[in-house]
């Protein structure tokens, strides 16, 4: 009961963060209040809805949760009337991203791996439940997803957390303690990079762009 | 039969007006023949093919129903050969267009509650419904869906709709009645919104779109 | 068992080189290694994604076949070494994704007629199934779909291979060898079209896009 509690609590607080994420997007791009809101749910819930479309999960958590809905409702409440302030904190709002991408890589894959899927396929699962949500932000905003351009280590702290649930599984240790140690090395992985600023490769020749 | 009748009339019609607007996008955009089919089917039953996915309702109804398919052929011959007259009749297309929304988010949500999906996932899903197509032409077209920008109230009657429907079901009142009031309610809604100019809010300091 | 050998080997070829365009794409658009393997996946995979979720066969068969999700990674990395030697040979890699467009959209309607689909709803499968993955990847790209404006004729080789295997399903006749036969015919029609430049019509008064 308490261990569902804390987990609940957790997806709660990815949800949350990747909506704000959403609704300031949804600000820099000048959109309304109905832009706002579909940018805050599809950013935090975009991911999951794929992930539970492809395991035949349906309706998706997302259709059945009222948290889940609601959250991002208050992001977009919080950021349309305060959105300076909240632009300020982005370097904390960054911080609580990782934290969320962290836990939703490590909680898609568990899913799916729970869902039947080889861990290949669930890694692949859990990258694009973490990873997802932003995807469609970008592209509804009319951007390029940054993660596939902005060589930051984003989608590669995802599938090392990913990696260690699919490992684990493999050698039968499952389990919240699992899932909670593999978000944490996703979340670390994605902490340093941010702090030193590491890159990921580009193909020879390729430059900036614009 | 008489009602089932009725019912899908009025479907085929809310479809073909969908599909004149995602061809007439087409032309603005300058495709050829395979994007004025592409987005007249998109737009007319993108929105269902995404609540049906949700719900589990699979093959989608798009997928079932030879109407539903040929209808917006038909949008598309008719967009092909007199394009600059129906342009010329938007007004006329745009109040359809209401009706065509009335109708989805109503039919949508009804289909939803029916699968047994809670009222506000219902209304989300009435919501998207309505929406949804006009949203993946604009994304086809390389456009911000403008629903998500332009301050006409657009989903906001939808979403009023939605409730009605949804309210209904809750006080125990359901069948094509209230579908067809709680349709007439967001038609009206969104008819008086075009009529008198209503916007929806933006959080502040922001301006409009270059 | 060696018919489903020769199957398998032409899916993965025709995998491959789709991805080789998404790698390709990802290159041009100056996208990272993320985007690299994410254009490459989604190029790829997309289309029968889109076909799976929607005949309801899930997990789609990209999420239970190692060999679907690994061909396009090798693919990625012939591309990321050595993508100004890949990019010269574009006339052979156009060759092979007519290849793959042919047969691509036979499998995906003989899927979808196995699934129960009308022969006109086979059909439309089998023309998402060859061209959504080419859909997708240009919107990731933040490009509006070629396939919609760009007048050659792709989306029609596809549509006549599709209604090839409808025709002959109704005429009770299937099996591979039909498949084969109505992949080779959307191939050469393909083919022809490139050779002699033929073009997709467009409504009147519509010119090029700048």
């Amino acid at each position: 009961m308490r261990e569902l509690g804390v987990q609940t609590l957790l997806d709660l607080l990815g949800i949350f963060v990747f909506a704000l994420s959403g609704a300031l997007a949804a600000v820099r791009q000048r959109l309304d209040v109905v832009g706002m809101v579909v940018l805050a749910e599809i950013t935090a819930l975009g991911g999951g809805i794929v992930r539970d479309l492809v395991i035949g999960a349906v309706p998706p958590a997302a259709f059945t949760s009222l948290g889940y809905v609601l959250t991002p409702l208050a992001a977009t409440v919080l950021v349309f009337h305060w959105h300076p302030q909240v632009a300020r904190l982005m370097p904390a709002v960054m911080f609580f991203d990782a934290a969320g991408l962290g836990l939703f890589c490590a909680t898609g894959t568990t899913k799916a791996l729970e869902h039947g899927l080889s861990p290949l396929h669930a890694v692949l699962l859990g990258v694009i439940t973490a990873i997802g949500g932003g995807v469609l932000r970008d592209m509804l905003s009319g951007q390029i997803p940054s993660v596939l351009y902005d060589r930051q280590l984003y989608a590669l702290p995802a599938l090392v957390g990913a990696a260690a649930v699919a490992a684990g599984w493999a050698a039968d240790l499952h389990g919240s303690a699992v899932t909670a140690a593999a978000a944490a090395l996703a979340f670390a992985l994605r902490a340093l990079a941010m702090r030193y600023g590491w890159r990921t490769p580009r193909p020879r020749g390729v430059t900036d762009r614009p």
